[in-house]
């Protein structure tokens, strides 16, 4: 089955003021959607990131695909890496780790990789999950994605969670999310404040949700001594500590102290970093990314690889809307060794492109659609309109740090600061 | 796609007298053809091993096989772990390595997944490379298999190949094979006499074949000095030393000092054996094979981990007949990091089960079918004919050592001899 044309949107998202240790999220969160739009009228949907940089590599792809066959992944792969030819993207937000040939081939290629494995379902009448080895579970778990906040964007009115600063205000936060979603796992974007008011705000949410497993993942921003002190306070509270520091060196030697299992979607971030990390035993849980990991099938790679190391498998979340959820439903699904409840910020947007309906959480859960492919339909105009903001909101980037200056005039993001 | 009936059926083919470090191949070998009925009326083929004992353990799952879909293969290798509960079967004849009750699982979870999938690629229309991810090159290349042997079976007439012992008929064995289907690797199994020999043997392929990459497999017969020796001797004409001696600590001690990268497919059998062997840089090549790593989906995994760590990927055989090269070319073709020539046994048999034609050695390569499957058809008069071959042989088990002693009365295998 031929890929006849391929149409790529860049589309933005209303996003709140979250904070983290790059600053703020800007009013606006950037996506790409990709349709590609096969010789018998099949459409598949892709869904990745939407900055400029990204989308000015996407573009360069778009061009060599008509005429490719869908079916033709390895094909794909080539034509990716020969358009590319050794460029390194930079995400300018920095917090996916170290950039690479290798990653910014994964990510190009996954983008398109989805799309052709949508348009694969649909044509073969079975879902995506089905074309990956079937389904290992019904329902995918998400945790709720916790984050501290601004009360409102500048010159903007309050959103409807407010300013989350206090432990108390987390604890609201917690609550409204595991009421409407039914999450068991809890995660904190910290790396925010200093540890302590963080350690504290973790320790509110253990008192309020007894039982539900706690993540916090500072990306990064605490020196190694501080981490192991952190981990040493927060013994017997945290399912894992993600990121707490930089780097696999500085890792290794956390791990080494801490009692609970690392994670990482920052010093793990192709695999390239397997190998080190692995040897000097610097994570116990992978948060893999199909977005910058190659795509579905490598992500299930990567299982095995996890496993037989003996290392457990999470999957980290940047801003997305429903394209993305299906795919990581259905990869997650499809995925045996899946240790943890996924990350995702689903509950932080307000719109979408896909039709909705599909894609409902139960008990912080989602069941992977049953329909051919993907299983989600784009509503072209909630495109349209999403293109607009993109368009009229004027991002080209995603650029935390010089908003966060918006509030804080002489911020300087700094991982390993405390 | 359910499946209504499941249809096991042992077979026996006639094998030649090939020598190896535990004796010498019988008159005829074993394998199991399994045909899953699905309700549609879809046949999904599979091959494995014919032993009594696997034979007993995979009778244990087909009862359980009634209704199950064949997309389900997560559920299938629940099906197959529950039924087998904690069995482990030994393979007398010793030659692939360990035993666990994880290879157990996969070596039956596997002639099954590959039935699922080839009843899954037919109902969908599409060859199961496609299934597994599209096809990273359209022919395998395999690798000439040369054996030691006896000119006949114990009170049977000479086979065409007669007797092979010297270097001259070494170098005879390996021009008629390379003649006949063009392969350009060449592999000797050794083992079978003093290395000296066989170093001999080695250096005549060398002379009569410049630029054909050499590889010679002693099944572990060596001692790791032995081994350290060999490997010297012949520098630079090796591509890789296969299993020269036993066990990852023994190899680890080999690989240090050997110019060659080691393979194996003896001390590394199941991922609980990667992250020792790994850690020890044991080897330089895996020797997979979906028939014990669970199937082809792993084998493609085991491929990404390989490719991981740097270590190369080539393909073992065992006596096998066409569905089961089939099945080797589906996934081979669809593993982008497969990095030597498959080993094969193919030229070893005159009969087979499948309806000839299909798969066809062109420069050493088959090509991969582009039927819908596995793209092979059973040609039940000849399934017949081997099923009476088996009931009339009498073996029920792999026995080289005692066969050998019809021979050689006072023959002990012994790894690690010299």
């Amino acid at each position: 089955m031929k890929i006849r044309d391929v149409v790529l949107t860049p589309v933005a998202f209303a996003d709140p003021p979250l904070l983290n240790v790059m600053g703020v999220h800007e009013p606006f969160a950037l996506r790409s959607v990709v349709q590609v739009v096969c010789d018998d009228g099949v459409v598949g949907l892709g869904e990745s990131y939407g900055d400029a940089a990204f989308l000015g590599e996407v573009r360069k792809v778009v061009p060599e695909l008509a005429g490719h066959d869908v079916f033709d992944l390895p094909g794909l792969k080539r034509i990716v890496t020969r358009v590319l030819a050794g460029t390194v993207l930079t995400d300018e937000h920095g917090l996916i780790g170290g950039f690479s040939i290798r990653k910014t081939i994964a990510s190009v290629y996954s983008l398109f990789e989805v799309a052709c494995l949508d348009a694969q379902g649909q044509v073969l009448g079975r879902p995506v999950v089905d074309l990956l080895g079937g389904k290992a579970r019904d329902a995918v778990d998400f945790s709720a994605y916790l984050f501290y906040k601004y009360g409102a964007h500048i010159g903007a009115e309050a959103d409807s969670w407010g300013e989350v600063i206090t432990p108390d205000a987390l604890v609201g936060e917690a609550r409204r999310m595991v009421e409407q979603y039914g999450f068991r796992s809890i995660k904190l974007k910290g790396g925010v404040f200093e540890p302590e008011q963080e350690i504290e705000g973790i320790r509110a949410l253990a008192e309020a949700f007894p039982g539900h497993p706690l993540r916090i993942d500072p990306n990064a921003a605490w020196t190694v001594d501080t981490s192991i002190r952190v981990a040493a306070e927060l013994d017997g509270v945290l399912e894992y500590l993600e990121d707490p520091t930089p780097g696999i060196e500085g890792m290794a030697r956390v791990a080494a102290e801490a009692s609970m299992p690392l994670a990482t979607n920052m010093c793990v971030v192709n695999f390239g970093d397997i190998e080190p990390a692995f040897r000097a035993r610097a994570i116990g849980v992978l948060l893999s990314d199909h977005h910058f990991w190659g795509g579905m099938r490598d992500t299930q790679a990567l299982s095995v690889l996890c496993e037989t190391f003996g290392v457990g498998l999470s999957m980290h979340s940047n801003s997305h809307l429903g394209i993305s959820l299906a795919a990581m439903v259905h990869v997650a699904a499809a995925t045996p060794h899946l240790t943890y409840a996924c990350d995702t910020h689903w509950p932080w947007k307000t719109t979408d492109v896909i039709v909705p309906g599909v894609l409902e959480f139960v008990e912080g859960a989602v069941a992977v659609p049953d329909k051919p492919g993907l299983g989600v339909e784009l509503d072209q105009d909630a495109l349209a309109r999403a293109h607009e903001d993109y368009v009229r909101c004027g991002l080209t980037k995603r650029d935390d740090v010089t908003y966060m200056r918006s509030y804080v005039p002489d911020f300087a993001p700094n991982t390993a600061r405390w």
